[in-house]
């Protein structure tokens, strides 16, 4: 059984790549527009292309270098693990697939933006579906990828003769995805926030002109930036989220070889991959009338994914997860172990419905926390500033409460499975439940750029009223989406930490990390401490960003005055040039030290002490990401409360108050919050390709 | 040579007192101003002892119910462990010690306030030392009090006769002094931004008069503000500081016994009274001339007293740490052992340097923090908030690195002074050399809202341009002090917090803490999140009580529109009634919060998982406490340098954006941040008193 449902994973895998192609062909047959609004994709297409050129060209040699570095070391530091060629290997091709999701959803997006554009000329249905599928070709590729990579490399590495040793060579691709995602969700997300800050600063604040205005020769950057940030960033996040998370995963199945043989070890990739099946359908369920709200279309297929991702889970748990006959005779009372398991998959699947709704609650101004800033506005920036601060840090409470509920709750249902060590692996069951949905969640986020550039290019084409109104209910629903994403990214890369964290005491051959150990002690402080760290130079890396542009523009005004009168057009493309450079250059400090810390505290410090940096930086990291991105959400949504009439309305004191607001939140929830996750994540995949040469330097 | 130097330690604490005494008396000797600097500072006087009795009230009700609590539960829940009656006694003295150092403190500092003002008609000099003497009256007072607390009650508790079980015996009396100072710290911090905010909001933003301006009803609750928020709240803070601190260090003598006997045990105390002795010489020494800068005259008694310190530091060490013989003939290795752990106090001495340069670099408007936060203030509050968020995460690093260094420092030195597990202790003794200056850094803290005090008085009162200049410059010195009290408080609570978990390690009969246990994991999950809930709710109270005052002032200029014409005076009284009231309400949350959620943690997830929340918690604890007193700080002092006429000086664009960033930053570093503090050594003594409790329920 477990050998053909592993083959089958590569059918699903193959049969997601497909369907993959076909949305991404039915985007492409689409009306493209008229001649202007192609106009201005085709700027915007270009400028991500050259972005994404740039951007690649300067990871790709931090990758060699790196990948080069890691075989170094495993060949000539460990020979005594002798297995240097399979992490560099792994490293490299994680890498390579990590980059490659981020290309062909942002290639995708840019051509589908303009589509949905042309689409909301007619139907509001068309142009959700169309954006919708289009986010959906990233989502399907990126899970696809991923289970065929660690498949793959599993099957290549000698995975079916050799099933308990060969989880742990994986841990290179896990590492690799998330190094690429780094720079690609750094750079991405730099690019981003400057463009959109500086676009507003000297085109809404100095010159006195309205968003998306083509006078503002940052127009075009601004609208890049959401390809390259959102899409292409979040892409290679999501991409190494679930390629870290099934090889953790498998690395637990290990420790229950005896029970489940090979099943236990590929489950994570069988659950994953029926996920997929799940989604695809799910997304193609997605329909509405002209007068519904899109959100409700959107909320329909994700039910019909997660009800189908539950079934799917049901059965692979039913299949996989039943002891060996050996195992039953000894222990009897394991029988209905699959049970205990799907129970916890259950929990998972909770969870994700769980944080989807707390994100709501904290970012939607139909609520409490949103009302409150709005309110606090009244009495300037400065209350606005301290309410949406607190709304960021109380928003912690309710997602670290559902986190501690999954873990505890999948651990004691493991642990009545009548499996020994059954809870640990509850946890990764629990994980996998969670992450079941990842491909629709993702296709939801994904379409958030794509409706907001298709607004952008409605609004620079001179479209109708009726258009634009078109765009602005899927531009608002899109906002909706992106912060659900957050919330969901934030949740699960907690729970996967969990698991990721188990598999590194089992690489590092650890059995506690004892924080009451002041070595250990002070790795837990410094881990916690690279969290602020990190996100203040991304914070930063925003605003140097965004001075350059500042400053081009400034200088585009004064060179060529006609673009003010309207009579001439701006440089669009030295804008785009200009931000690219800028965010490549801000993106390698922040990146540099995400890798060389936790790096240097394994070697200075031991095994046992990265382990505490590895736990309480996640930890840090996962409510510092719940701050910056809730209390960015909440600032966005108070702002467009107020513009909806609230408190005086647009252009009142109680307004600019909350325009300050925004503004502090945009590096906050498009930066620095999606740079944590991948920080997360990547210190897991970081110390679990490093535990051997930590462990070889302390002997 | 052990017994006969306990008993000097009362001599030493009577002697402080007696030093104090005198200071009080010098300061009450001192002419009391012009009628009209009488009359202001009578009301500030009013305001304040109003405030303070209404909160001693509601905390002593508090204290009570509490006390009561701990005894039911010691007595009927624990009958093996019979020194119920020891927990409660000392529980309430320590709750009575911490308020009476918080309310003697301030009762001179209100007193001291008119004096310096009057003192500033003539001298500089003596308005220097009159401020500081008044400060000294506080700093001398908490830590003699806290010596004779701790060292009566151990006498009492018969430690003389069994000096191993003892120590455990005293940790009620932390409790007590954490718990009041927790209350006294938030419902002053509360009272103090919400009185600030409420007057500049409805002052200079609504009715658009000057600060400080009589016609402002709620100038008076400002005034009263600084003097509960600053000096009772942190008197009431570093008596539980130093309590806890002695305590903490005591047990882990008690794991040296067979090395050191009773020596071990009272070395913390005569190190610290030894640290006294030295703080009040230094206050004598400090003395200026007219054209000097004060922070000059106070940097002076700062290095005497470092000095002395250092010097009483060798004795104590030299004295009391040198192993039995017995020991000793088993241990040659050890003759040695004191010069050890002096090294371990000069690596503590050194930290506290270094937290007071830290501090200085990212708050002062010399260096590049600062000024890259008023920079950024050119284009709007926007920026400058980013920026100063950006400047408090980063300066997290620098401290975060010092206390590392530090605790592996003196760990290190410890393990090798031949003594078994010396590297424990050896920690200990880092911190005691850290706090050996606690007494003057008091001092120059509590300095600092006297002079600010002064200067309000001398505004009100109309006086010379010329005495306005010098309370300025005094001023400005005592916002300097007071951050870097902030910066030492913060390194202090860090470093004596790995010594309060080692104690609850022996407490709670543990070995370790392991985070790789899933229930042990969510402990500090919690831990973490409890720090930022925590701060939320804080940050919240200050909006919530700033609005009753707005509401108020409000509504007398209506009632009374002679106040803004000058005719007639604004019932002061009603205002400081209102604020006192709305702080008060709004203490109970954040506080039983605090409380509630690390007892139920402990009840539910167990010692262990409460040893988690206590270690992660103080981390980020630690951390967030940075970010918040660091960026207030910088945003306080980039409006003062703008202030100074950079990028276009008071009443400019950027002036505006820097007054929002000062707006934000009072409630972080003023109410947030320093409650943090408490919390982190609250958790400490909280564990630590109900460990055996936890321990019962587990069984």
């Amino acid at each position: 059984m477990g050998q053909s449902l592993f083959y089958s994973i590569f059918g699903i895998s193959l049969a997601g790549l497909l369907c993959a192609y076909l949305l991404a062909r039915y985007v492409l047959r689409q009306d493209d527009g008229t001649p202007k609004m192609k106009e201005i994709a085709a700027a915007i297409k270009e400028g991500a292309m050259a972005f994404l050129k740039r951007q690649y060209t300067t990871i790709g040699i931090l990758t060699l270098v790196l990948g080069a570095i890691i075989f170094a070391a495993y060949y000539f530091g460990a020979n005594d693990l002798n297995y240097g060629w399979h992490t560099a290997v792994a490293f490299l091709l994680g890498a390579a697939c990590s980059a490659l999701s981020g290309f062909i959803g942002m290639w995708v997006s840019v051509k589908a933006n303009l589509r949905t554009a042309s689409a909301a000329q007619k139907s509001l249905n068309k142009a959700l579906q169309i954006s919708l599928r289009g986010g959906a070709v990233s989502g399907i590729l990126v899970v696809a990828l991923s289970l065929m990579g660690v498949g793959g490399l599993f099957y290549l590495f000698g995975g079916m003769t050799n099933p308990t040793e060969v989880p742990l060579l994986l841990v290179g691709f896990g590492f690799g995805a998330s190094f690429v995602a780094l720079f690609a969700q750094l750079g991405g997300g730099i690019y981003t926030k400057a463009a959109d800050v500086g676009a507003d600063l000297v085109g809404k604040v100095e010159a006195g002109i309205p968003e998306d205005d083509p006078r503002n020769p940052a127009v075009i950057a601004d609208l890049v930036g959401d390809n390259v940030g959102d899409c292409a960033g979040r892409g290679a996040d999501l991409f190494e989220s679930t390629a870290a998370e099934n090889i953790g995963a498998m690395i637990l199945g290990v420790a229950l070889f005896p029970v489940f043989g090979l099943n236990g070890i590929i489950f994570p990739l069988v659950a994953r991959g029926f996920g997929l099946i799940a989604s695809v359908i799910g997304v193609m369920f997605v329909k509405i009338k002209e007068s519904q709200d899109p959100m409700k279309g959107l909320n329909k297929g994700y039910f019909v994914t997660t009800g189908l991702a539950t079934l799917g889970f049901l059965a692979a748990t039913y299949l996989l997860l039943t002891p060996s006959a050996e195992y039953l005779t000894a222990n009897p009372l394991a029988a209905n172990a699959w049970m205990w398991f799907f129970g916890c998959g259950l929990v998972g699947i909770v969870a994700s419905i769980a944080f989807v709704y707390i994100t709501q609650y904290y970012t939607e101004y139909k609520y409490r926390p949103v009302k409150e800033i709005a309110q606090a506005s009244e009495t300037g920036s400065g209350t606005n500033i301290i309410s949406g601060m607190a709304v960021g840090m109380e928003s912690t409470g309710m997602p670290v409460l559902v986190i501690s509920a999954a873990l505890l709750g999948s651990y004691f249902l493991g642990n009545h499975s009548g499996i020994e060590q059954g809870g640990l692996y509850g946890t990764a069951v629990a994980t996998m439940g969670m992450l079941s949905t990842a491909a629709y969640i993702l296709a939801m986020d994904t379409f958030g750029p794509i409706t907001d550039n298709a607004g952008g290019i409605v609004e620079m084409s001179k479209s109708s009223e009726e258009v634009r109104k078109r765009t602005d209910r899927l531009d608002s629903v899109g906002n909706t989406t992106k912060a659900l994403t957050k919330g969901y990214a934030v949740g699960s890369a907690a729970l996967a930490a969990f698991l990721l964290f188990s598999a590194y005491l089992t690489d590092a051959h650890l059995t506690s990390i004892d924080l009451a150990k002041p070595v250990v002690f002070v790795g837990g402080l410094l881990g916690a401490v690279l969290v602020f760290i990190f996100s203040a130079l991304a914070i930063r890396a925003v605003g140097h960003a965004a001075y350059y542009i500042i400053n081009d523009v400034r200088a585009q005004f004064k060179e060529n005055p006609g673009i003010m009168k309207g009579t001439s057009k701006p440089d669009y493309a030295r804008c785009v040039d200009i931000c690219t450079k800028g965010a490549l250059k801000e993106m390698i400090l922040p990146g540099v030290t995400a890798i060389v810390v936790p790096t240097a505290i394994g070697f200075l410090l031991g095994a046992e002490a990265v382990g505490a940096t590895l736990m309480v930086g996640t930890i840090a990291g996962v409510i510092l990401a719940l701050v910056l991105n809730n209390s960015g959400g909440a600032w966005d949504n108070a702002k467009k409360y107020i513009e909806t009439g609230a408190h005086g309305g647009k252009g009142s004191f109680a307004h600019k108050a909350a325009v300050t607001g925004d503004t502090v939140g945009d590096p906050f929830k498009d930066t620095a919050g999606p740079s944590l996750h991948v920080l997360i994540k990547l210190l897991s995949t970081l110390t679990l390709v490093l535990a051997p040469l930590f462990l070889l330097v302390q002997k």
